[in-house]
């Protein structure tokens, strides 16, 4: 099946204290954004990628392409107020709704193991769905409007990107429309009846938003 | 009240890759218990600290601390096969068991804030305990053994150290004994009727157990 990415980069940089969208803060000398797309090329580069950018971004983004002589293909298409808008844009750019497999990734996650986005697509074909997960390693407590109370760790996992689908489950999904408890596109295309394939993600794909994980992703990155 | 910091290091080098205890391996060239025990020190220099390490790693310690030259006063006792062992018997170094306030921590989470450690020694005074939590940051799903649906991060809080009590709260806890849902001291607490205080930590207070952490505890350590 045709293979395709959308990466969503609509952060403003508020949380980073500084005017420059996180997504375009550098990593060793590039943008965070430049390092995910690799990411993907370098998993597999038949993977057709689409970046969806907020308007306002995308003539700084060009001039980030030509400035780093960035050559990676990818498609700019213009995000949404909200993430799942951003989606749903991206997704009209996508011609063959049924036969494709499409991963949506955080433009701010460029330590995914490519290993990770190589198994997203080969769980989706089969499963329709392929998200991953940590352990929670931490202990947890539920917070309750009476105070508080230890919860139970081994009954949760965290949700990392990529997200990824068959086109005949995220198609119809984003066609149901938009609720406001949707946090992720899992919880989209789960909302409209599909049971979601969960697999193991890999630790270090922290999206980054503050400094400090600015710090931590220049610590990581190979 | 006097304050006290109740420091554990029992854990082996496994995840590390290393024959190394992961408490003694090296952040920008001094072990990390160094690091975690000079944060107490630097928040309070009246903390007395009490440093729960296994028997067979002492002596290697006792070298360390020769090695480094490292001054900030300590007492080391005798772990036990469990956190709760630990805590439990270095409990029985204090002596004025109603009148103060004590803090247990990982010995390896050297990145609390001073600001933490502070803060858990004034809210414990007031209210019994002080047990820092953070925010969840991903999307989260709750695994049923009919297979998986989206949680709510929002009802839940990941926990950190230090958790600090007042006497009069951990020591009849810690008497009433050990079981295996004890996942740190806050459950151990609760479990004999004491209502947790919580609040806010800080997000770079992670456990180094990883390869990976120790270079994140690199790039953040000030």
């Amino acid at each position: 099946m045709k293979k395709y990415s959308i990466i969503v980069a609509g952060g403003k940089g508020t949380r980073m204290q500084s005017s420059t969208p996180k997504q375009f803060m550098e990593i060793n000398g590039l943008p965070i954004l430049m390092h995910t797309i690799d990411k993907f090329k370098k998993a597999d580069s038949s993977i057709q990628i689409i970046v969806a950018l907020p308007k306002n971004e995308i003539p700084a983004w060009n001039a980030l392409v030509e400035q780093h002589g960035f050559t990676t293909a990818h498609q700019v298409v213009t995000g949404g107020d909200s993430r799942f808008q951003s989606v749903d844009n991206a997704l009209q750019y996508i011609p063959n709704q049924n036969d494709c497999l499409i991963a949506v990734h955080d433009g701010v996650r460029p330590l995914v193991d490519t290993s990770v986005i190589t198994q997203s697509y080969v769980d989706a074909e089969q499963y329709g769905s392929a998200i991953p997960t940590v352990a929670i390693k931490e202990s947890i407590r539920r917070v309750t409007e009476e105070g508080n109370e230890m919860g139970n760790r081994d009954e949760f996992k965290l949700v990392q990107t990529p997200q990824t689908f068959r086109g005949d489950v995220i198609f119809p999904a984003f066609e149901n429309g938009y609720i406001p408890s949707f946090t992720d596109d899992a919880s989209v295309a789960e909302f409209s009846g599909h049971a979601m394939h969960l697999f193991e993600g890999n630790y270090e794909n922290i999206k980054i938003t503050t400094p400090e994980d600015l710090r931590i992703g220049e610590a990581l990155i190979q």
